[in-house]
């Protein structure tokens, strides 16, 4: 299902970046398989809760659930994208792409990292996860600022800037579901709930 | 937790259209309160978990995990709001509000019918929330038409367009979760996941 996530997002700035119009079709057709995964996930879950003996066996299951219900976002956000680049498409392109695919590669790499320390049970580089959130805020504030000074200096420019503001707002959304991943990743192996502390979220905790 | 999240939204809203910065000011400060509560219902779900010998105890356990992380979202939607305020109460008027209010009125009417369905264990309400969500929707997109029609008639209404446009999606991702919750309640109820279903969705099921 990660993967399925990963690779809806990755075709997602493909078809922004390179303009391409049947593969951002493709990606808001295909976002029904991260819905069917999510339903028999839950099925899953709810099975093996009915036969888990141990707490920590509880615990794997239900943070699995709250995983799944975080990646099929991320196939949301993807189908925003795509939906956006579809729009963008039809017109000039307004300016070359700098800060997008950057906020776009930072988010993946945390999804990447988030879903392996849950595959490895490991805890520390969940934790190095969370405090990278802030890196693609600031991005996202950075590109909100540049596309509201190229509306304000030509109205043209005022419909495609607020189809990328969308964009770099999804992007940013996708890095918020990698660190809750990551939280309940810490959560899991640690028993420890980090979510909304803010050390950990400055990364100057442990 | 529920009630923390609607006055949360209601207190929003109200600092938005009075202009109330103190107001605006609490309910930012005022988020840990979910963000607690969050962290409680999990606990007290993971323990329960360990406890419930029934298949119907487990889902209603772990509907309630996912009920209490939309309403923990209702209340970061609530402080986006309020901050959007903030920026806002700082500037003249764009223009006097008429469907952002209307967005709210719905979407909370959606959130407090979605609860009392899971309270009441009560399907059919549950059923009558989730085509609700379209209309939010279609008011959404209207306001972002509209408002990206002031922004190219005059460049000094885009910065008020912009923090708008970010109040009116966060109103309309507050119906989201109260879809969310409603579509939880039905699969509780029936033991069927109707999310991801169309027909619903059109309000033309059943």
């Amino acid at each position: 299902m990660a993967a399925a996530a990963e690779t809806a997002v990755t075709r997602a700035m493909k078809a922004l970046l390179d303009r391409d119009d049947p593969l951002a079709t493709r990606i808001k057709e295909e976002d029904s398989v991260l819905d069917q995964f999510e339903i028999q996930i839950d099925d899953l879950s709810v099975d093996l809760l009915t036969k888990a003996p141990l707490a920590s066996d509880l615990r794997l299951i239900t943070v699995a659930m709250k995983i799944s219900h975080d990646l099929e976002r991320v196939g949301d956000e993807a189908t925003t994208i795509a939906r956006r680049a579809l729009a963008l498409n039809a017109e000039p392109q307004l300016k070359p792409f700098v800060d997008i695919p950057r906020m776009a590669d930072l988010a993946l790499r945390m999804l990447k990292d988030a879903m392996l320390s849950f595959v490895n049970h490991d805890a520390k580089r969940a934790l190095s996860v969370i405090p990278r959130d802030k890196e693609v805020d600031a991005l996202n504030k950075q590109v909100h600022r540049e596309l509201a000074g190229l509306m304000m200096a030509n109205p043209d420019n005022i419909t495609r800037s607020l189809h990328l503001i969308v964009v770099s707002k999804s992007l940013e959304r996708i890095a918020d579901h990698a660190t809750n991943i990551a939280e309940e990743v810490v959560y899991l192996c640690e028993a420890k709930d980090v979510r909304h502390d803010p050390a950990i979220k400055r990364g100057t905790a442990g």
